[in-house]
């Protein structure tokens, strides 16, 4: 009897990956993944074998893993967490009879607030600025209520090559509710090599810097500066 | 010099603890943190000094972790993630030249999450429904908008003795926007000892099962339970 795991690797670098999913990977006799998340594992695969895709090949990739872990350990990668616009929905919904486990990890929004500070203290939500699923419509109106809600935002897939007005549109839909000088933060490549962060405000932001490797998190009203760190207070008066 | 790590720990089991963050506890002399978490890596923290308070305590075991990081490596520790609902943003906000680190770890969302099957794998947010320290007008408006924006919504400290009622509330409020049958999961100690988890609805769950070691996860509209998972679709065409 074979078995899929479905694993959130964390934001890529090595040691923001779980003990359960370090264990599980070397468990695995194969490798199902992006090629890009592949080459992020490279020290825990060798001399396994690997089945990677590129970026389009998502239903492809889960019909494979399904299908060899009928008789293999197989161990299927996504970063961040596999359930947070990763592969464990697909498999799910794909899934019949085989044995699948899904195994958590760390997801963008928390490894890059992890690198700029605490932004995300306070009630937060994840919203994705891909509209190859979601009609942009709804996204709009989810960052229109968000950013009413006063909730900490971050934006993931934030500026793809085919729509990079999206993110400045986010901003300017938030800025009706929030004050210019709330601050935001672009993390590129949080916690794996060739980290960059910068931290800016709702006014300053130069959306040209933002691609698809980045998150974009966005304060609350109380979110704040101190000493290059991002803060969102919880509400201790100290 | 010493150094001041703010660990998440992650659900609580030690599986789910990143490489990083152990290897930090490991490097640390001293412990700090709450009684109940502290007990939970008791095994990678034998011989060490603890100091460790009550629920409450948390600004005394802020200022002492920040105190006796001037000469020790001391690690702060929360479970899920120190960034959300945690201890990292009050150490951010009361520290002065200390050095600290923060090193993420899995919220209780997506610990939750792998345990019932793929729930947040669209847009979602997180809500603490404790009023300590938000007033619960501001709660409710945002179980309101999270409700219409059909955000996938997570419950954190979902029923306190002192305010039971407000999870019954905020069930009634996301039916204004939802059908009776979206699905909702209420998982308790997920990823620990002593996990359990129930699948219900909008329609049928009973609030007085939850208590403060439990998530709430309300589906979005299109959220379904395929052979006891439970299932937020991306929009894959399968
Ligand atoms: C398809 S989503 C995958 C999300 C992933 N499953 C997670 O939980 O983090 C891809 C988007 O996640 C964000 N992302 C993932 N890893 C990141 C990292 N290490 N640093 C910054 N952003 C990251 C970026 O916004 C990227 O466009
Ligand atoms: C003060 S908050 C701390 C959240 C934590 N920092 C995190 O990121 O998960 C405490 C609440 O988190 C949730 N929680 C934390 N760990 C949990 C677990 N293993 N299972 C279920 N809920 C959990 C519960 O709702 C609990 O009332």
């Amino acid at each position: 009897m074979g078995k899929l795991y479905v694993i959130g690797i964390g934001p890529g670098g090595l040691d923001h990956i779980t003990v359960k999913a370090m264990r599980a990977i070397e468990e695995s006799n194969i490798i199902v993944g992006y090629t890009k998340y592949i080459s992020m594992i490279k020290p825990l695969i060798e001399n396994k074998e690997v089945f990677s895709t590129g970026m389009r090949g998502e239903e492809e990739r889960c019909r494979e893993a399904l299908r060899l872990s009928r008789n293999n350990i197989v161990a299927l990668v996504s970063t961040g967490d596999s359930g947070i616009y990763g592969m464990a929905g697909l498999i799910l919904e794909m899934k019949s009879d085989e044995n699948v486990e899904i195994i958590p990890g760390i997801t963008a929004s928390s490894a890059a607030g992890s690198v700029v500070g605490a932004p995300l203290m306070h009630d937060n939500c994840n919203i994705s600025l891909s509209d190859l699923m979601t009609p942009y419509e709804d996204i709009k109106k989810r960052i229109k209520l968000a950013a009413e809600g006063d909730f900490v935002i971050s934006l993931y897939n934030p500026r793809s090559k085919g729509r990079p007005h999206y993110l400045r549109e986010a901003i300017d839909i938030i800025k009706k509710y929030r004050s210019d000088n709330v601050p935001v933060a672009i993390v590129r490549h949080a916690l794996r090599d060739g980290e960059e962060s910068i931290l800016c405000t709702l006014g300053t932001i130069d959306c040209e810097v933002v691609d698809m490797f980045s998150i974009v998190i966005i304060g609350n009203s109380k979110s704040y500066i101190k000493e290059d760190k991002f803060i969102t207070p919880r509400g201790y008066k100290i």
